[in-house]
């Protein structure tokens, strides 16, 4: 026996991640205790989500930090670091996480290592998505997104714009999977019933559109149940739009396959999950993106290194067919490959991976669900209340449990909250996409941005009293324009309209102010830009 | 009469804003159901903040949008505007509100208008402050304070160097007024109790320390009642730095006046409040920076418009004393404004202001008090009593009253919640500040910013084997470093220290690339740069 401790290294901190330290914090607890055992975990976040009670903070029914348990509750005996992973080095046995406060990387090195790093959300290769479509995984997508929608309902309750007032009050979900299906049932709820509370807002005028690529949503379901859930949610007032395919999206419209628009705020995108970059960049073997694990869910090549979850291609060794990436699974995988790393450590048989799933169940908001357990097909209030009971056993903490059944309590009687809860600053460089024919600004508005021309054309006209609209000039990559209204706090003396799809960097004037003032090079640069166009022809321009 | 309604606005989601909107709306019921008067009020937030217990937010121990009012809720026949105000011309008799989504402003007239802005906190003229201090004014700051705590414990408790690991435990709370120490008394007890769930960290080792620039805390209660409060926050483990001041702080320090240091990663500053900016500029009479109204609470020059709370200056009409800046205040002279408005529009006597206050209490945290009612003085577990008791009575809203209720209920039986949640993205670009001789970026580390001097001096130094460290060059306002670890992706190959003090602006790895590519003028400098650093003496540089 060597005189340090045998490190297991654990990387995510969602089911997988989690319930491994929990199972190994059980049995290795001897171990743990004599420290001839150290159990250490990576976690972006303290906290566990507990993804089907998100829908839930939309509609402020769960409160904001109940959804969530702190993973040192659940798991004291691990050392937990709250920190993002930068690099897997599976030669060196070394892992480097992001540093906190100050600038240092930490590395951690390891005998046993779990990988059980998830998906994340990607938009790549949909125009405009990742500036303006709201994703719904994490709580603070959650947050977001509740916020989004009052705002919307705050803007529309004193716009007096027809058309503003429509696209405000335009709410898209797109992906009709459970976490679609959930997420749409949730928004129909709050947006209509937290309309009432703004005078000018009048409820009929709120479309909430569902957009699913096939022909019947929640395909992870009996047909039936399916259909019951597409009845159900069409008689709240959601707008079903089926073998219908999201294209991109601009700040004010959803873009579909084939040339649609639909105009709205407020777009969310339930559908792409991409590989981890982290597992991405491993040099080891993958199916479909994911992690190839052996019947005891180590890696083939690589002993000692385990992985599970979303991430791992697991097959179920009784049904030789591959898992899918669902908590229940993940959950299970932990528990399996926990007693495995254990047997590797204190010796004894390993135990193959095989599991088979309970059951189904999507909420659909206001006491209504849909179910299949152990083959059972269940809708309706009965699903609803036994969605309700389940999620509230399997919420991990006892006092998640109180707290949850508490705000479930208070919202049987309470009105629905309104606040708009605005925490982070204001960015100052933002990303933009526009599709041809779009305008960037207006002549007349506050000018608040500077733009980068990232790629395309645009041009800049002018209205001329007597002369009409008058082109001042094109721009091209790598041009600028807007940066006379920040300077001198006029309003933009002309209107700036893409010609083809034009993507561009924005920068507030803050940020403006402080790169132009401090950076010799820049300073001169927009000095020139500025006295040239001041000379121009037209007069000046935006 | 005229056609058009009379236009009352009202500017500010304070006590002030919100309690004339309440008091008009039932004062001129139905001449607003007659369309003969409407009201608007126009509030940053659409909620109002009870801010009597935003400390409790700071421990979970109310939930985070329990503390908050919708404003909607309260004043069902107001038009609100979320949005924040632009400009106020007295003159034209409109108010210009910043833009929504898009760009476009929006202008509102008025035949009355009610000045309720309340003050700003402001950090000028104290250096450091404005980047590394926490305000704690708005529901925002009591969140980012939260998190920081838990944030500091979550990097103690993997941290191995015995300086850092003190830094991070000592929590710095400057001014000893009803509000820090409200903030301290909740972030002691918060700190203390949530430190039990991290495994490395000391309880003994944790300091929280409160800066007050008198000899006695609670300045406006009677001696008594201040030294009781000292000596229990003494017992309970804070120290008090009394005669003491802030001078300026640094990201890992409280500078005091006089020069002493103390290392720590969260300072609390509640002293400084200055006028709000949009007061500052109207051109009106003004004592100490708040507007001179008449014993009506209109401005003398200005008839159709008035002021209150804490950016007027109101005299007591029995007393011909200044009225303090309480919340107290802020709703009496609400009401009686409302009342002088609706006299003013359906004719009727005008009301002078006079007031005298009931009382005032500060919560320690844990079952104790302070507070002097009806020139009665309480303390400890009666007083505490009383505090929840009037502060449960007197937040607006059924509904949150029962929530807070049970908050307190839950608390009594729960475990203190650590989740950190983060919102708000990280930034682009900040400013930071440095004394003389700190190390702003060190060789070895991760290059994860660009630095531009915006003024002092710093030296470039390398730590070479065989010769000790070696100055390569020194840098002035204006220059810039970093860029090469931005662009190689490899560690600082150098040290950067300040000589004198130092203000720098960084942009982060994301904003850097953006504009390093996109921006033309901004790429060929650095190339230049790189490519001449990368000859220059004494090899690369950071």
């Amino acid at each position: 026996m060597t005189d340090r401790p045998v490190r297991i290294l654990i990387l995510g901190g969602g089911f997988g991640g989690v319930y491994t330290a929990l199972t190994l914090e059980k049995l290795l607890k001897r171990e743990i205790r004599d420290r001839r055992v150290e159990l250490g975990l990576i976690s972006r976040d303290n906290y566990i989500v507990f993804q089907p009670m998100l829908p839930e903070v939309i509609s402020g029914s769960i409160g904001i930090l109940d959804t969530i348990t702190p993973i040192r509750r659940l798991c004291p005996s691990t050392n937990l670091y709250t920190r993002t992973v930068d690099k897997i080095d599976l030669d060196r046995k070394r892992v480097s996480a992001a540093a906190g406060f100050g600038s240092r990387q930490c590395a951690l090195e390891y005998d046993h290592l779990v990988i059980a790093l998830g998906n994340v959300t990607s938009f790549a290769g949909q125009p405009g998505l990742a500036e303006y479509a709201l994703p719904f995984k994490y709580l603070g997508d959650a947050l977001a997104l509740r916020n989004r929608i009052i705002h919307t309902l705050e803007e529309a309750d004193i716009e007096r714009d027809p058309e503003v007032y429509k696209t405000l009050l335009t709410f898209v979900v797109a992906g009709g999977g459970f976490s679609g299906v959930e997420a749409v049932a949730e928004l129909n709820d709050f947006v209509r019933s937290a309309a009432k509370a703004f005078r000018n807002v009048k409820p009929a005028e709120i479309r909430v559109i569902l957009l699913h690529a096939q022909a019947l949503i929640l395909p992870e379901l009996p047909k039936s149940l399916a259909e019951f859930a597409q009845r159900l949610l069409m008689k709240r007032g959601v707008e079903l739009r089926l073998n219908t395919r999201l294209h991109g999206a601009t700040a004010d419209a959803a873009l579909l396959v084939g040339g649609e628009r639909i105009p709205t705020r407020t777009l969310v995108s339930t559908v792409p999950s991409a590989p981890n970059p982290l597992v991405a960049a491993l040099p080891v073997k993958k199916e479909k993106g994911r992690i190839i694990v052996g019947r005891h869910l180590e890696l083939p090549d690589h002993p000692g290194v385990w992985a599970m979850g979303d991430c791992a291609w697991v097959i179920d060794a009784r049904t030789g067919e591959p898992c899918p990436p669902t908590a229940q699974h993940a959950t299970r995988e932990a528990k399996c490959a926990a007693q495995n790393i254990a047997a590797a450590i204190r010796g004894g048989a390993r135990r193959e991976f095989s599991f088979t799933a309970l059951g189904k169940m999507g909420s659909l908001g206001h006491h209504s669900a849909v179910a299949e357990i152990f083959g059972i097909k269940l809708s309706g209030f009965l699903a609803w209340w036994l969605w309700r009971t389940i999620y509230l056993m399997k919420l991990p903490g006892l006092d998640r449990k109180i707290r949850v059944a508490t705000d479930w309590t208070l919202d049987l009687i309470l009105p629905t909250d309104i606040t708009q809860l605005k925490t982070g600053k204001p960015e100052g460089i933002r990303r933009e996409y526009f599709e041809p024919n779009e305008i960037i600004c207006r002549q007349g508005d506050r000018g608040d941005w500077l733009y980068v021309l990232v790629d395309g054309e645009v041009e800049v006209v002018k209205s001329v009293p007597g002369q009409g609209e008058v082109t001042l000039r094109k721009l091209r990559a790598g041009e600028c324009f807007g940066e006379i209204a920040l300077v001198s706090d006029q309003p933009r003396s002309a209107t700036v309209r893409s010609l083809t799809s034009v993507n561009v960097l924005a920068l507030d004037r803050d940020a403006f102010q402080a790169l132009f003032s401090n950076l010799p090079p820049l300073r001169g640069f927009f000095e020139q830009l500025i006295e040239a166009r001041l000379k121009g022809p037209g007069d000046r321009m935006a």
